[in-house]
């Protein structure tokens, strides 16, 4: 896909209101006429806002040319959906025009079955393309590059260059230079579009090429990738192997979509949820996802259910206690969950180190110790109001300053222990933590009640 | 700052661990050093990672001909923190060098004195540059644009083109294209690198230039902008007003600002924290801004304590309440999460609207039933393991499987109205859910044992 293609002019958007009037008045052949003329990434996003069966229903009514570009552009879900109802040669014929990268990428999410007859019926060239792409792990340069890159030597004349160029029609997108590389295929430098407007015909490519950045090794990691584009203002950046071969080539293009998977993964996995998952998935796919994360939480519930327990009596004879409780645990998972956004935040730009984390520790301690006191005053006053126990209100006060401190201290720590163990912080850290503050809560509250008040 | 400037080989990466290590040693000439080999970026990220005392020091090491650019790129907090130290000249002399957009992002931050004598002190060309891009609103084009374009018109020959390309040293960054102009200044076209490259040159501008996309308007929303970009490959875009007269450019950096910024707020904004919050905030300020978000959620707290209250009779006869009801309200809270995030996702990317949202809500529920009728058995069993009660049992039972149907119903319903009045769901949206599923949860736990029970 070039920008020069033809595409319709941004003014004429398709709104998702307006296809489903259209469905409600079964007004296909309009439906159709529109999807001919929309972007592949506006119907790419149709599909994935619609009911199961209206999205296999507008699927039929898309332009057939632009099935593999919608194909690539869905998330995992919604696109496994879809092709699990398509004919294997039909799906052969889609494979076989995506990058090998797109490829790659949706390959590794279908059903084995699937897989296997799609794999078995690729041309060579694409499947050896696609097994390198598949040699490199999840995540990294090697799996996102594209292998279509256009090439030019460095011992040519950039009027050697000119005429190459003009060999193709239009250049693809995100083609800012053009990868040079030596006569064996090992990466060079970049000849930058403009070197070749502003310099002499004659000059050669190696003494106008640029060489001030070193090429992305192929096992680097997508989130150094971003950081490379974002520090160094790449528009496209060459992949090598480790003899700085040439492998292909990482665009803008893939950094948004790298950026969109971290926001949407930390987004999401705070509520077990996984970042690919479609909102109008059927019930019963949804249910099976959530169920695992409710389990999980189940737990943790009753290891707080248990710590009341064991205050049974006292809560028997001070009905009061029973109210309040929830109090004391809510305040802390609150201000617990403040500092453990920051710290999973700052894990995650390398903000944290040895250096500062027990500044950072010091500090949401002392946050939570001043928060503590200040809340603890106010608690404990409506407290007084309602039970006239000054006996409860100061238990709850220093419950309260307790459990601030914790949660202070356990929000910095968690995700620096989950990050060590090699667990995901933004997937455990919050249930870690609200385990932490409900049972420091509980545990703080009643166990003074039965010391002091009983 | 353009690409091929003097800029480190990014394996030369200075890392955090080095920096906190030198600075022990009091090695500061090392320090310097490195800094002075640094990308902007870098010397950034490290400033964002100092604790208020060693970020002042280490900003004195800064070579100062790159302050204007690290100033630019850091956060909103921690900017104002080194600029208020700032001597008048000083500043003046760093905003003249800014782009003005830039500049006006960072001036609508700065306490209101340190913003007179900087706007008093520019000169006139730089506040009048400036004040057009205060004068549109905060997340529009118009504030977003960069008033530095290079523009050619559109009856001259690529010829000229070129000889005019060949005064510049270097292009600007994310340079893909040129903006064309008539002779008055109104928006023509794009005229593409490759096309200059590609084309005779006698061809007139105006034949070759990409027309196929319409310019952005200033008073386009950002999101919108970041969808054009993502859509059509764009690596830069024209901003024009409303009778099309070229304003300014927009760049791949604006969008991926755009981008970290919206997945920042997301994020951040559920644990009432601002996107651009300093980690290393002093303890004060730190208080300050999470002070308030305690106090909202005590009164939620408070709200369930007070339904608790209701029933404090049955509490005192049956104790076993008290150890349980947690389980309910917890179960009722991470299920709602689940179905909130997924429905504040959905409605950020446009994929909900009148068409489908009571499928979707339809969808919850049946999933909140299915979901709530499983964990209803599991839980009922544990209570009968433990108490020996089956009354208690079936009381918890119900509640849970009520409990998880208001928790979906709330999940889909609470961003569907926030959004409707104006407020922003990713703010409040789980604290009203909390709520909700702590009242429904005490409430149906507890009215259903009173009712059955005593």
């Amino acid at each position: 896909m070039t920008e020069q293609e033809n595409q319709p002019n941004e003014t004429s958007k398709l709104s998702l209101d307006q296809v489903f009037t259209l469905l409600k008045e079964e007004d296909y052949l309009q439906l159709q006429f529109l999807f001919n003329q929309a972007h592949p990434g506006q119907l790419a996003d149709i599909l994935e806002a619609m009911p199961p069966k209206k999205r296999k229903q507008l699927w039929e009514l898309m332009p057939e040319t632009q099935e593999v570009e919608i194909l690539t552009l869905l998330n995992d879900e919604v696109r496994n959906s879809l092709i699990i109802e398509m004919p294997t040669e039909e799906l052969v014929a889609a494979a076989e025009q995506m990058d090998t990268n797109d490829l790659a990428d949706m390959i590794e999410e279908l059903p084995e079955h699937i897989r296997q007859s799609l794999e078995e019926n690729l041309s060579d060239e694409i499947r050896e393309h696609l097994e390198t792409n598949l040699s490199f792990e999840e995540g990294t340069a090697g799996r996102l590059m594209s292998q279509d890159v256009i090439t030019v030597r460095n011992d040519v004349t950039l009027a050697v260059v000119l005429r190459y160029l003009q060999l193709h029609e239009d250049l693809p997108d995100y083609t800012e230079g053009l990868m040079v590389i030596d006569r064996d295929g090992f990466y060079q430098g970049k000849l930058l579009l403009n070197k070749v407007l502003t310099n002499d015909e004659d000059t050669l490519v190696k003494d106008v090429m640029n060489t001030k950045h070193e090429p992305i090794l192929a096992t680097t990691d997508e989130r150094e990738i971003a950081n490379f584009f974002e520090l160094y203002h790449f528009v496209s950046a060459p992949v090598v192997d480790e003899n700085n071969r040439l492998l292909g080539r990482i665009t803008m293009d893939d950094v948004i979509h790298i950026l969109r998977e971290e926001s949407d993964h930390a987004l999401m996995s705070r509520d077990g949820l996984d970042e690919e998952v479609d909102l109008f998935a059927p019930v019963i796919s949804s249910t099976k996802s959530r169920t695992v994360w409710l389990g999980i939480n189940l737990v943790t519930a009753f290891l707080a259910a248990w710590v009341i327990g064991i205050y049974a009596d006292t809560l028997d004879k001070i009905v009061a206690l029973a109210v309040l409780m929830p109090v004391v645990a809510s305040m802390g998972g609150i201000a617990g969950s403040q500092t453990l956004t920051l710290t999973i935040r700052g894990l995650a730009l390398d903000q944290i180190t040895v250096g500062n984390r027990f500044w950072l520790a010091r500090k949401e301690i002392l946050v939570g110790i001043i928060n503590g006191l200040l809340w603890a005053l106010v608690v404990a006053f409506i407290a007084w109001l309602w039970f006239q126990d000054t006996g409860i209100s100061l238990v709850i006060a220093a419950a309260i300053v307790i459990n601030l401190i914790a949660a202070a201290a356990s929000g910095v720590a968690i995700p620096l222990i989950l990050q060590r163990l090699n667990i995901d912080p933004a997937l455990s850290g919050a249930v870690v933590l609200t385990t932490i503050t409900d049972v420091v809560g509980f545990m703080s509250f009643l166990g003074l009640a039965t010391y002091f008040l009983l």
